[in-house]
């Protein structure tokens, strides 16, 4: 991917063809030649399309010509795209004859290249290599065509609906499946794209495509290895500062889906804690089923955003509030205790019987007055309190008959709209009623509704403004590769990089042992760790208390004896006592390089899987942030009578930490475990790196 | 509570009265009295009905009586049901004139009452006891009425779909959020009660009402607050056993919605976790939102159940392999690799390409052969290495248009109904296409069909045999009960019931301390606890790894300056480093008693919420699937290089403290925080009791 990426004239070749040449046209409606022909043709416009069948002779009523060169020489000029819908064998000669024919842009159908094994990847090489040397860019192989309904291009699996998201895809069902619920939702699509095997463009060009393109005002991504970290964190960027929003569906939460990647695409697929960390470095929003997507992209036309995650409720029954209190948890938002002045402005409006404290239930008010709804939903845009407010329950429902309720119902509608366009946060509706003249009269205003709850909560998430997080004023200075990697190098590594590191003295014989056991300064109980071992404290390498000086002989004669270490640590032991302990790690990901990650409680971490992760390197802020997103942060905050830790001198290691890594491309693994984080400070009581 | 149920005599006059009398029956639209009175007319048939009217005169083009006795007067017998919707200020006087007309049921709408304050509370008190003097009946007040489709009474705030569900509720909204849901998916309600205050029939009543009830298969209940837990056990008990699945929506996983719920109905809400150990003990089902209650009502009309978590995935496409099998583990389900021999009866049925590990990718072979979808779900459905199916993607697209293949894919979608109704697994589906006709012939056979695979996943969640814990033979002996909390007494009661506790000397003086240090048999480093105070370790009441005589001495004075606590404990130090820590606790629910709780990581198993409870006394087997249902699981059964601890002991330990906490009532809290489980035994290091 090292590569220029495409030029706009092979892009304007691909997706605004003058002429198209389907290469395997067949009258045999159960070939892709078949399919794609058909499509080319019904497309109508001024588009030249050109069949090809090796046999000539004449398909879909049309005469085929012989070859894309033969047809090229029969419409007098070079042809802008050639479509490939020819069996494995027919291949590499597809792609001469297209280059041939003066092709600019190739969206090669046929299956059985790289995604098969190496013969085939040898093969998709030497067709590569051909295209790349005539300067025509290839879409596939393996990949189920593309569409541009901006310019009448219908070259896919599917016939798409027309709309402004662009659609970038690994998956061709999935496709189907997304297109089908944006169409329900009146959106569709403006570019559609199947990556296929990105042997020359990849997901990352497509989306540089969209950054321009008038015709697409988001892009919706699925999938499931992104190969150019850095180039998809610029690509995700650019759109972003574009003021298009990037949604992005990749699977791998699960070991279970990891599984299906790696046998659906080959796919090297990062963690997907490292793949939230790449959308939070760069705004994008993940998403994990087609339906929440389709939501998404949705919800996101309107351009109200919440600024964080506190939301407001407001119902007309406390059935319907507190089931939204717990959706909205489920979500990850939060649905806080309302105070003076809001609870005074609620209460203003409401009657005395309402609720005004979170979820604000009406009680009856609405039913009574409902413009009491309006006030409700204005008064909580207007509260610093909330970022967002969400609509539950019964309301759209009076203007769905006809009765006394039904004008003023729609007169409530017309002022919720009115107040969120006075402002800047987003109101979210679930309602029994959502195709009433009220609930049609707030879409069109901007305002997402749905029917269910659920939704409505996923909803409002995705419309919290993600936390793009500034590239942070640390220097990573180049240093020199690290290659030593015992406990001793691994404990000065970190040491030189400013992180206090618990004092050891090595011993390699029971002589050095007794003569650090001498030190007047070595205060009980202490520690013996073996060296050597990835982790330390597997097969009993660590043995903690050690009381006395004879405990400690014992100990070190019985470690020898059973693990026979180069050397063996000696170390005061820290009174966990008095602090929390913590994991703070870096690895180095395949895709996006260095990523830090923060988990408490040492062996706890990754069982209870409570950790966070950024992008390194990371400022003190973003560690200070990675640090509170724990589940656990209550603990770093104090808690049942315990001191707060030095949140400050804490964050300052993860920063550090994440520094160091990102300087030293050659580590794939270092890790301080655990970090003992107290309030007067912080010590890492072990080191470990891993190079490779 | 404690009274008798209701008669089948007095249920029989509320569900299928021959005669009702609408009090406050009234002209004014905006009136209860107005919409009851259309409600009750509109029904036809043979029941009379007679309004009711102070001020005499017309109402709705009939005559109104001047009181329920008139009309029953008029009507010449005693009336079954009489309905009051009056002001609060006629409420007494209101049921004493349904008494004097012979109402055997009497449904109050009224509002104001207890849930309006001490004053309304005295009012609804006056009323209920003219009603039980006279033998009837009362629902609500504060209530939005009773419908029964299935004697077409229809007496609520609307008109609800006939159907075979029983719908109970504290909720009047919820109630048509989740009718309008059953509708579209082509069910309905049987019997419906608002419950409101409850003051005399409730929940549980209801519910008993519908073991028999003929034309009820399901009951889907809305509580804040279920008042009897054990009436509403054994209710849920009685249901199961006649085949009716019990569906809850009982909010409260949230601080927001348990106050949500407090101030709609002043409910006293159990702790979620604990609603959920009530449903495990009966095999009832709890859901989130209407939505999933609708989908998981409409799943369970078909017979076949999961005996387990294991889902087998089939898709033609590895996009919706992927992204389903993160969807199943949201929804707690497990996506096992599968083996031999079902991957060989996988292989034998699909083509080279095939994935069948787990996804089951056809890649292609469902377009090629249609029929190899219906044999990749058989194998599946077939293998004892899964426990249900999810058919997840493009099938039932092939089926909606005019194509070669719209023939096979309807006859894989019999074959597949075939499979499903010869063995005993459920197969769920998500499709594109759920309206193409091979979905209506899966739906017909019972096989739950979703547009969207988060919902799938959902139902297949819900459809796992909810593991109703047996009664284990474990006697609970009536004890004397507990007067004496220190922290001494609640060792000896913890070690009583057999449970292994720390030694422990107690001292109240630096006489006694140095006694205790003299013992030879005590080891360094020890422990000192200040008793005394209800968290041992707030204000640094626990002092740890004190390793020398003078450390203890030292510390000691330091204690009794800081806290004078009456007494200070002096124990050896466990090595925890050899064990995992673990919180075992029971606490005495307001409504469900005793609950055992265990948790993982003594501090941090509150934090980060890695609990799991049952309701108490539980034997050993239970004990052991709580421990083992917990996310650190893992570091019980050895991780790490570690040896894995006594599950045995550890499971005895829980349900020993259970059976202690259901001998003794009186105790609110009692917990051994922590407790130390390694290879060898199990410890506790603390004891904690709460009385009140």
């Amino acid at each position: 991917m090292s590569r220029q990426g495409p030029s706009v004239a092979s892009l304007d070749a691909l997706f605004s063809p003058r002429s198209v040449a389907i290469v395997g046209a067949s009258a045999d409606t159960a070939k892709w030649g078949n399919v794609l022909a058909r499509r080319a043709l019904a497309a109508g416009g001024d588009r030249e399309v050109l069949l090809v069948n090796r046999g000539g002779g004449q398909v879909l009523g049309r005469p085929a010509h012989v070859s894309a060169a033969a047809a090229a020489r029969a419409h007098g000029a070079a042809l802008d795209l050639v479509v490939l819908c020819v069996p494995v064998a027919g291949f590499v000669g597809a792609v001469g004859d297209a280059v041939d024919a003066g092709a600019r842009a190739i969206v090669a159908i046929t299956a059985g290249l790289s995604e098969a094994g190496p013969e085939g990847a040898r093969v998709e090489a030497e067709g590569l290599a051909l295209a790349r040397a005539a300067g025509a860019v290839l879409v596939g192989p393996n990949c189920l065509g593309v569409a541009d309904t901006t310019t009448s291009l219908q070259l896919a699996h599917a016939v798409l609906p027309a709309g402004d998201v662009a659609v970038l895809s690994q998956s061709g069902n999935l496709v189907l499946d997304l297109a089908d619920l944006l169409d329900r939702r009146g959106l569709g699509v403006s570019r559609f794209v199947s990556l296929g095997n990105q042997a020359d463009l990849g997901v990352v060009d497509f989306m540089r495509a969209c950054v321009d393109h008038d015709g697409t005002r988001a892009v919706a991504i699925y999938v499931e290895d992104v190969l150019d970290g850095d180039a998809f964190l610029a690509a995700a960027r650019a759109l972003r500062e574009a003021g298009k929003p990037v949604v992005l569906l990749a699977p791998g939460r699960t070991e279970a889906a990891v599984r299906s990647a790696a046998s659906h695409t080959g796919s090297l697929t990062s963690s997907s804690a490292v793949v939230d960390a790449a959308c939070a470095a760069v705004g994008a929003h993940r998403v994990d089923h087609p339906t929440q997507m389709a939501d998404l992209l949705a919800a996101l036309r309107a351009p109200r955003r919440a600024a964080g995650r506190r939301t407001g409720i407001v119902t007309d029954g406390g059935g319907h509030g507190a089931v939204a209190a717990d959706a909205l948890e489920v979500a990850g938002l939060q649905v806080p205790v309302l105070t003076e002045p809001t609870t005074t402005a609620l209460a203003a409006g409401l009657w005395e019987h309402s609720t005004v404290t979170n979820p604000v239930d009406l009680a009856g008010a609405g039913e009574q007055d409902v413009a009491s709804y309006a006030r409700a939903v204005a008064a909580l845009l207007a509260s610093p309190q909330v970022d967002a407010v969400l609509l539950t329950g019964y309301f759209g429902g009076y203007s769905k008959e006809e009765t006394d309720l039904a004008g003023p119902e729609l007169a409530a509608a017309a002022a919720m709209a009115s107040a969120v366009a006075a402002q800047d946060k987003p109101l979210v509706v679930q309602t029994i009623h959502p195709d009433s003249p009220s609930m049609r009269l707030l879409r069109a205003a901007g305002v997402p509704v749905h029917r269910d709850v659920d939704r409505a909560c996923a909803v409002l998430a995705g419309l919290v403004e993600p936390a793009t997080r500034r590239p942070e004023a640390r220097v990573v200075v180049a240093a020199e590769p690290v290659t030593d990697t015992s406990y001793a190098a691994s404990r000065e590594l970190v040491a030189a990089a400013g992180v206090a590191v618990a004092a050891s003295v090595s011993v390699t014989g029971r002589v050095g042992l007794e003569s650090a056991l001498s030190d007047p300064g070595m205060a009980y109980p202490l520690v013996l760790k073996a060296t050597g071992r990835l982790h330390k404290s597997e097969g009993g390498g660590v043995v903690l208390g050690l009381g006395s000086r004879a405990e400690v002989l014992e100990a070190y004669d019985d470690l020898v004896a059973r693990l026979d270490p180069p050397a063996v640590s000696v170390e005061e032991m820290a009174d966990l006592g008095e602090g929390v302990e913590l994991i703070v790690g870096c690895v180095r990901d395949p895709r996006f390089g260095p990523v830090v990650m923060v988990g408490l409680g040492g062996i706890f971490a990754e069982v209870l899987g409570d950790t966070s992760c950024a992008l390194a390197p990371v400022g003190v802020e973003t560690a200070r942030e990675l640090l509170l997103s724990l589940r656990g942060a209550p603990l770093l905050l104090g808690t049942r009578g315990r001191a707060p830790v030095d949140l400050d001198a804490l964050s300052d290691v993860v920063a550090r930490l994440s520094v160091l890594a990102a300087a030293h491309l050659e580590i794939a693994e270092l890790e301080l475990n655990p970090v003992l984080a107290g309030p007067g400070g912080v010590l890492a009581l072990d080191a470990r790196v891993v190079l490779g």
